[in-house]
């Protein structure tokens, strides 16, 4: 077997797929999303594309005339310009996307014609799915309105909750949410207010209280109802403050990386493959 | 292990290079290229790019804007075109691009600048090298002087051979590469007429007559002398009508693959990943 032999993973076959984001060596989908076409059997790949803030609006649409590119992820800092910017040449933007505004995934259809839509929520929703936890009926509280948070809202939003509850430091950006939610559902109790725990099945933290270093909870408790379902959004570390108390307490715990996992899922269904016995 | 810990070959972190031609299907770089530049211990992939010709004009610029670029190839039918557009974003071409008139690579430089040349002729050189062959002071017999001839007589012209014979069929394009061979060595006996092999050290075929299902020989000869040393450009099929002939005569034979392997390693040197040891 000769070296080149060995290197099985890329051929001028390979659909091409990219993250575009500044910076980019942090992002994890070039392996995970990789991974996740891999195990459906696709001849796929997902590669860094490092494009600076100056140049977004002039390589976007060229990239999107590469014959063998089957889609593009979005990351920071290019979500909502790439909203606006997709839509322009001609991309049709998914319900939730048009309602949050933003969208991190653009994928070409069987027609040719791309669609865009945003996964973060729809991860979320499918990581409490992958653990048995729906969301009808259920009352939600969520911490954090901004691009993760709004994305969340709008997707559980569309589950069927009976309440959803919004904290946001930014009382105006935790109202603009409330109001997403209601056009997308006006049966829901949505309301924006101080973090509790009381009366609440689901806590959903989506703000950066507790990444990194930080050791400190999003929202001030001592304890954690044992019934309580908690998910946090942050992918560094993996057993955050809020986590790591979550446990202590007997919850039911769901991690940023579980949600990145479901949205990778969700989004490579997004891009036309099936899932593996789907 | 989780799935996408089993994908090691791709990153936020990995060094993104692409070749780019239309159609793509059926190029080898990808495979060749990613394992000449793991096999030194790079992070880097190339990936296929298929670029339509009424797009390649807009696109290759924006190409070049991705910062984690470090190259490209290019392939049919992009080869004179590349040449001209990325000199007039600024690439640097060599000296056997500017004689040629054509580029297969663009590279970013330690500076972040651009520069481009032609691999095809050096890839020949570099095969015939390491099967202990050099060209300094030989008489070559070159069939074809299209654009990977014209490529190999440039390359092989810089290699101080005391004779150069050409034939094509098209007697303007071999004297044209006459004018060319003369400009890099006006000491090389440089002449266009019909092919032969008396007084000839190497023989090189690089017309396409011998390709695929083509039983023909690329000269009108029934056997070879046996220090003749043959190379045939064509990778498909790897033993082509001549090189069997050359086998059954005892010459030594150097074929496309081996020659598309020297290619390759003089352009990952050109992208500035150092070889193994070196």
């Amino acid at each position: 077997m000769t070296a080149e032999d060995a290197v099985s993973y890329v051929s001028g076959r390979t659909r091409m797929f990219g993250i575009i984001g500044d910076p980019i060596e942090q992002v994890r989908s070039p392996e995970m999303v990789t991974a996740e076409m891999k195990q459906r059997g696709q001849d796929a790949l997902l590669v860094p594309l490092h494009v600076l803030p100056a140049d977004f609006d002039d390589v976007l649409p060229r990239l999107m005339k590469l014959a063998n590119l089957g889609g593009l992820v979005f990351t920071i800092p290019y979500k909502v310009r790439a909203a606006t910017l997709a839509a322009s040449y001609g991309a049709a933007l998914g319900p939730q996307a048009r309602i949050v505004g933003a969208i991190n995934a653009l994928g070409r259809g069987a027609d040719g014609k791309w669609r865009a839509d945003i996964f973060d929520g729809l991860g979320c929703v499918e990581a409490f799915r992958r653990k048995g936890h729906a969301f009808k009926g259920k009352r939600v509280m969520l911490l954090g309105a901004g691009g993760a948070g709004a994305a969340i809202g709008v997707a559980i939003a569309y589950e069927g909750p009976a309440a959803i509850r919004l904290f946001d430091v930014d009382a105006g950006r935790a109202a603009a949410l409330v109001a997403k939610i209601r056009s997308v559902d006006a049966g829901i109790a949505a309301e924006a207010g101080a973090p509790t725990v009381d009366g609440v099945d689901y806590l959903i933290n989506a703000t950066p209280v507790g990444m990194l270093t930080d050791v400190r909870l999003p929202l001030p408790v001592e304890s954690l109802p044992a019934r309580l379902v908690v998910l946090d959004a942050i992918v560094k570390p993996e057993r955050t403050p809020l986590l790591a108390l979550a446990e202590r307490c007997g919850c039911p715990t769901i991690g940023g990386r579980e949600m990145m996992r479901g949205q990778i899922a969700t989004m490579v269904d997004f891009f036309g493959y099936k899932r593996a016995g789907a």
